[in-house]
């Protein structure tokens, strides 16, 4: 059973200003709960289906958490998600950090996308890829928002995602900067570098003018058909796709 | 002034039950109002800021709808979505249309897609990569969900989704059969042929056993991190991206 108190508290951390005087954030359903007691995460809080618990028992052993056995039901009318009915988790937000970029390393820098679905769809596309780090312009959506946290299916664990002025930080970089825009080289006629920046722009907007001036290389997707333009996080895993094959 | 009866009207369109009985649906937002002012939709009714009907009186002059002149304050509470303040319109659901394959086409077979929004990115994505028709597993979810047509931005007036069962659609298509695996041939090494059907399975489960069996291609993005799986839309864009590449 799951006091009111608590509820109330998970609730509240749906919003940023308590996440931010809290410091803390929620997880939601076994994937990325599970993930979370394999990290490096600090958890808090958790609350468990009892088949949830039975499959996680090795990390449970290993959390310092509260862990309280719940219903399904109890548990679904708690998260954001009907779906996540597994379990929910409380825990510490990390502090955010400015990744020191490798010479052929790839990193995303996402100019303002405010979509939480894309934004966690990014995030796991990147893991997929093997990508560390996504820089974000700080009108980005919250990493810590829960329908980011879910939308990463526990990829949120693995990538790095560092909150920043972008032009200050391509100006600081030397790493090459691609950027996707509608019109630009064919990204399968593009000869890619070793590593560098990709540039992802706002879902309507694009990126925006004083990224734009820093960017080197203009890459587009191909286009066969009618539709004005791709959704950001599937232009994202596309790019990275390409970008992977060429390496090769 | 939109009246409170349309209002309630509008509202129970959300629900698939009256979307069925009433055989209408709602597209809100200035893309995809725009796009159904422009296509063989029949639009009936239509609410619209007095920016959208000046932008859009070409088509408005054409439409055979009512037009309603709104707040944008209005049109946004009147919507799912907040940014949708344009216009929202009713229009008249098209029958269920079963598709005749050309031998050169490509076409998508969803095996159960359950969230909105990755039906809705995957019709965009077939809508950029020419692909003119998507069969849908009756479990999928209803092409005119608010959120499915607000996710097409305008793609669904091009491309045309069946809904039927994908067993026995495949069984009467002489086309190749192609499936999205977390194990299969790299799709960078896949000898594609100029024409085919590629089976997208359910988010959390795949595909589904009897559909599996009748797949002869099993095909599979390549991993280079840590992520456990993609997201059903992005996968479908990336394997689109690279079956149209391999057409050269």
């Amino acid at each position: 059973m799951i006091s009111k108190a608590k509820v109330k508290y998970i609730k509240s951390l749906q919003v940023k200003k308590y996440r931010l005087q809290e410091q803390c954030f929620v997880a939601e359903g076994a994937k990325s709960v599970s993930e979370l007691l394999q990290s490096d995460f600090e958890v808090i809080w958790l609350a468990a289906s009892p088949e949830f618990t039975d499959r996680n028992h090795k990390w449970l052993n290993k959390t310092r958490a509260e862990v309280v056995i719940a219903a399904e039901t109890e548990l679904s009318s708690l998260g954001n998600f009907q779906t996540n009915d597994a379990a929910v988790a409380i825990a510490r937000m990390k502090p955010d950090k400015r990744p020191q970029l490798i010479p052929e390393e790839w990193a995303l820098l996402l100019d303002d996308i405010r979509d939480p679905g894309n934004l966690g769809a990014i995030i796991r596309a990147a893991d997929w890829y093997g990508v560390k780090n996504i820089i974000a312009s700080a009108e980005t959506v919250d990493l810590y928002n829960p329908k980011v946290v879910s939308a990463t299916m526990g990829s949120f664990c693995r990538v790095n995602v560092h909150y920043t002025n972008l032009t200050r930080f391509i100006e600081e970089a030397s790493h090459p900067v691609y950027g996707a825009f509608l019109e630009g080289e064919d990204i399968h006629r593009v000869s890619f570098s070793k590593g560098g920046l990709i540039v992802i722009g706002n879902e309507a907007n694009g990126i925006s003018a004083p990224v734009e001036k820093l960017i080197q290389h203009r890459i587009t997707i191909p286009r066969y058909g009618k539709a004005e333009s791709l959704n950001a996080a599937m232009a994202t895993g596309i790019i990275l796709d390409v970008v992977r094959q060429s390496k090769k």
